[in-house]
C-alpha cells in the first residue's frame, strides 16, 4: 500500500460529500472537472488522488456518481459503522453527541465518560455517562474501536494511554495537547482555533499587500 | 508575498502552541529537532516551514523561545485582538460560546446571530442574540472581521453571502457543504466528521493489512 497523504484522504471526503449531493439530484454522471469546479481545486488534483485507488470512470464519459461513491466509500472505510466512545461530557462533549454528521456516517456514539462523580450515572442523549476508571469494560462490551477526547488539556494524555490500554487504536483529540501515542496508534487533532490562525493569517497578509 | 500552503501555516500554529508551553517551562532556547520531536514530524519540515518567513535562530544554538513565538505571532496575525462574530446559536454554536482556545488566541465573540425569533433577542454568555436581518448594523458596530458559521447546511450559503455584502471576509464554517465567495474572502471548513473518516481510513487499511 503506497503512502497516501492525509490531504488525499480529507479531500475524498470531499469528493462523498459532493457525489451524495449529486446522487440527492438524481446526476448520474460527473466529470472531475466538475468536481473541482464544484470544490474549488484543480481537475488534475481531483484525477490524481482518484489514481491512488485505481481506475475509475472513462476518458470523455466521466464518472458514475454511484459507483464512485461506491468506492470512496470503501476506501475510507464508510461501509460499516464504528462504534465511537466519548471521553468529557462538557460543552464540547454535548454538542458532539447531538452532532448529526457523525451518525450519518456510519459513527456511533455508544459510551460515554466522564471522571467528574456528579456526572458518572447520569445519561445525556439516552447515553449513561460511564467512570473512565471502568473503561476497559464498557470498551470490550460496546467494541470501541474509535475514541472522541473531550476533556481539558491536563487530563487528555492520561485518559488516551488508559483507552490504549483497552485497545483502542484511533483518537479524535479535541483537546489543545499534542498526544503520543504507540506507532500503532492514530490520532487526529481537531483544534477549533487553528483554523482561525489561518483566517487571520490571511487577513494580516492581504492587509500588507493594500 | 510567496504562496504559504495551508499546511504550513498550520504547522506554524503548532510550533506557536509548543513554544508556549516551552516558555511556561522556563525553556530559553529550542532546537528545530526538539520541535519536531515534540510534534512527531521531521526537523527539516521545522526548517523548511520557518525558512519561507526569514531566517530565525543561530546555527548550533537553535531558536530563542520567546523571539520565535513573538516572531510566529506577528506571522500568523496573533497581535491583535480579532472581533468574531458566532452565526447559529444551536449545540455547535453553544460550545463555541464557551471555547477558552479561541480567546486565548485574541478572536473575541462580540456578536451572536441567530434567524429562530425564539432566540432573538435573548442572551447566551452575556452576549445579546440578533437577527441575522440585521447583521451589517451589528458588524459596523462591533467591528466584526470574521465570523464562525454554525448554522444548518441548507441556511449557510445564504448567511455568508449577506455577511460579505456587509464586508467579512473571512469565515469559519461548520456547516457540511462547500460555500462559495468572491476570491478576495476565505472559507476555512471545520467538518468534524471528515477527521473521524481520517480515522477510518486508518483503521480500514491497517485491518487489510493485517
Amino acid at each position: 500500500m503506497k503512502k497516501i497523504s492525509d490531504s488525499t484522504i480529507s479531500r475524498l471526503s470531499t469528493y462523498y460529500r459532493t457525489l451524495s449531493r449529486l446522487i440527492e439530484q438524481n446526476v448520474e454522471t460527473v466529470s472531475s472537472d466538475e468536481i473541482a469546479e464544484i470544490n474549488n481545486i484543480t481537475s488534475a488534483q481531483v484525477r490524481k488522488d482518484l489514481s491512488f485507488f485505481g481506475s475509475f470512470g472513462k476518458r470523455g464519459l466521466g464518472y458514475n456518481t454511484k459507483d464512485l461513491r461506491e468506492e470512496i466509500a470503501k476506501i475510507l472505510g464508510l461501509k460499516k459503522q464504528w462504534n465511537v466512545a466519548l471521553v468529557g461530557v462538557g460543552n464540547i462533549g454535548r454538542a458532539l453527541i447531538d452532532y448529526a454528521e457523525f451518525k450519518k456516517q456510519g459513527f456511533i456514539i455508544k459510551a460515554l465518560f466522564d471522571n467528574d462523580p456528579k456526572k458518572v450515572n447520569t445519561e445525556v442523549g439516552g447515553l449513561k455517562i460511564h467512570d473512565i476508571e471502568n473503561a476497559c469494560n464498557i470498551v470490550k462490551k460496546e467494541k470501541i474501536e474509535i475514541a472522541i477526547i473531550a476533556v481539558p488539556a491536563k487530563h487528555a494524555q492520561a485518559v488516551v494511554d488508559t483507552l490504549v490500554q483497552c485497545g483502542v487504536k484511533a483518537f479524535l483529540n479535541f483537546a489543545p495537547v499534542t498526544i503520543k501515542v504507540p506507532s500503532d496508534v492514530i490520532v487526529k487533532n481537531e483544534n477549533m482555533s487553528i483554523e482561525l490562525e489561518a483566517l487571520s493569517y490571511f487577513l494580516t497578509q492581504n492587509k500588507k499587500g493594500d
